[in-house]
C-alpha cells in the first residue's frame, strides 16, 4: 500500500462517480440513444464512447504519462508502467434496454498487476473500491467475501459471450444445479463481481472475459478475502482471461465445477 | 376499466410505496436481520413478515370485507368477490445477501382474474402498476412489450424453485442458447416479468409460480401488449401457475422452447 495508489484509487473513486453521473443523464433519456449493434450481446451505444472519452480525458489530466487500455477506443502506450483499463458501461446490453444493472469499472495496473479497482453502480449509488493490500469497500465500509462451505448456501454468478463455447455456460449450470447450487445472471459480470467481494454472491464464473469488464473486481474479490484463478500478467491486458472468484470455502468447489465445461 | 378498479390500482401504488420505504430500513440495517432459512431459495426474514403485517393491517382498514392471500401468514376469506394478493419482499434470497434486486408485489383479483397489479422496486423507486384494460405504466409513464420478433435480440428471463424439477431450467437454458438467445435472472420473478411488462425482457418462463409472485407482473404483460399463459382462474390463488410471459412477436418462439423441459 503506497501513497501513490492510494491516491490513484481515490482519483478512480471519483471519476467512476463522476462518469457514472453523465452515463444516468443518457440512461434518462434513453428514447433518443443512438446504438449500433451486431447482437444482443455485443452493443455500444454513444453513451458508451462518449463516458469512456470523459473518463480518458480526466486520465489524461492527471496522469499523463500512464498507458489506458478502453472498451470502446484505441489503446494508449504509456511510459509509467501504469496503465488504466476502463469499462465506461458494463452491462450495456442492460443499459439500453433500460434495466438498471450496469456500472462504470475502472482499473489500474503496475506492469499486468491490478493495483486499484472501482466498480460504481449509479443506479444504487454503491460503489466497490480497493488497492492492493488495503482491504475491500462498498462506499466507505469494509467488505468480506463469503464465508460459508456449501454451494446451497447463496448463488453462484455466471455470464458468456461469443468469445466462447455458448453451450458450456448450460453445461456449467447443470452441473450446478446438481450440487444443490443457484446460478445468478443480471449481465452485468463487473457487478457480479463486485458482489461476489461484498459476500452477495457465494463466488463467480466466466469462461473468457476481458481484462476492463474483470481486473477491477477480481482485485476486489481478493481484497475482501476471497480466491481468484490469477490472470497471466503478460497477456491480460490484451487478451482477457478465464474468470473464476470465490469465497474461499466454496472456491474449490466452484472451481471443480468448470473443469468439465472450460476443458481446464 | 370502472373507477372502483382505478381507485383500487392507486390504493395498491401508494401502499406498495410506503411497504417498500418499510423495507428499505430493514434493507439497509441488514446485519440486525433475523433469518430462517430452509434453503437459500425457501428464506424468510423478519422483514417479509413485518412488510406484509404492515400492507395487511392497511387493507383491513380500506377494505375490510376483501380477502388476503400472502406469502407469510395465513389467507383472510373475504366476502367481496376480491382478493389481495401480497409478497411483502420477493427476492428474498437477494434481499437478506444485500443484492438491491428485491420489490413489493401487490395485486387484486376479482373472481380468480387478476384486476390490478402494482410491482414496487424501493432501490430504483420504479413503480410498475395497471389495471386491467387501463394499460401498463412505470411510474406514471405508458410502458409496452417487446416488439421485437427474434431471440436474438434481447434476453429471456427465468427462474426456478424446488416446486418443480430444477434440471429443467438447464435443459431450457440450452435450447434458448441454441437459438441464438440469452438468459438473465436476477433472482426476482416478478421484477423481471416487470421488465418483460416493459420491454427490457423479451419475456419470461418459470415452471411454477405462485400467485403472490406472478399475478401482478402477469397483468402488466398483458396491459403492455404482450402474451402470456393465462392461469386457470379457479385455482391460481391456491396452486400457482406455469409462467410464459413475452412480447407478442417472440411468445410463440418461447412458449416451444418450454415444451419439452416443462413436458406441455
Amino acid at each position: 500500500m503506497t501513497p501513490d495508489t492510494a491516491v490513484r484509487e481515490h482519483f478512480a473513486i471519483d471519476l467512476a462517480q463522476r462518469a457514472g453521473e453523465l452515463g444516468l443523464k443518457y440512461f434518462r433519456d434513453l428514447d433518443s440513444l443512438t446504438i449500433e449493434s451486431k447482437g444482443h450481446q455485443d452493443m455500444v451505444s454513444q453513451a458508451d464512447r462518449e463516458v469512456e472519452l470523459f473518463i480518458r480525458a480526466a486520465m489524461k489530466a492527471a496522469y499523463p504519462d500512464d498507458g489506458i487500455v478502453g472498451e470502446e477506443h484505441a489503446s494508449v502506450t504509456g511510459s509509467t508502467g501504469h496503465v488504466w483499463v476502463i469499462d465506461p458501461i458494463d452491462g450495456t446490453a442492460n443499459f439500453v434496454r433500460g434495466i438498471p444493472a450496469w456500472c462504470v469499472v475502472i482499473a489500474c495496473a503496475k506492469d499486468g498487476d491490478t493495483v486499484v479497482g472501482v466498480i460504481h453502480e449509479p443506479s444504487t449509488g454503491e460503489t466497490f473500491h480497493c488497492r492492493k493490500g488495503g482491504g475491500a469497500f462498498l462506499n466507505g465500509k469494509p467488505i468480506r467475501a463469503s464465508v460459508v462451505t456449501s454451494l446451497t448456501e447463496g448463488s453462484v454468478g455466471t455470464g458468456f459471450s461469443n468469445r466462447a463455447e455458448m453451450q458450456n455456460v448450460a453445461t456449467l449450470i447443470r452441473s450446478l444445479i446438481a450440487e444443490g447450487g443457484v446460478f445468478f445472471r443480471n449481465a452485468s459480470g463487473a457487478l457480479m463481481l463486485a458482489y461476489v467481494a461484498a459476500g452477495r454472491l457465494l463466488g463467480y464464473v466466466e469462461e473468457h472475459m476481458n481484462a476492463w469488464d474483470c481486473l477491477a473486481g477480481m482485485l476486489l474479490v481478493e481484497e475482501a478475502g476471497g480466491t481468484i484463478v490469477k490472470p497471466d500478467p503478460r497477456t491480460v491486458l490484451e487478451k482477457g482471461t478465464l474468470v473464476i472468484c470465490a469465497g474461499n470455502g466454496v472456491f474449490a468447489q466452484i472451481r471443480d465445477l468448470c473443469v468439465e465445461p472450460f476443458k481446464l
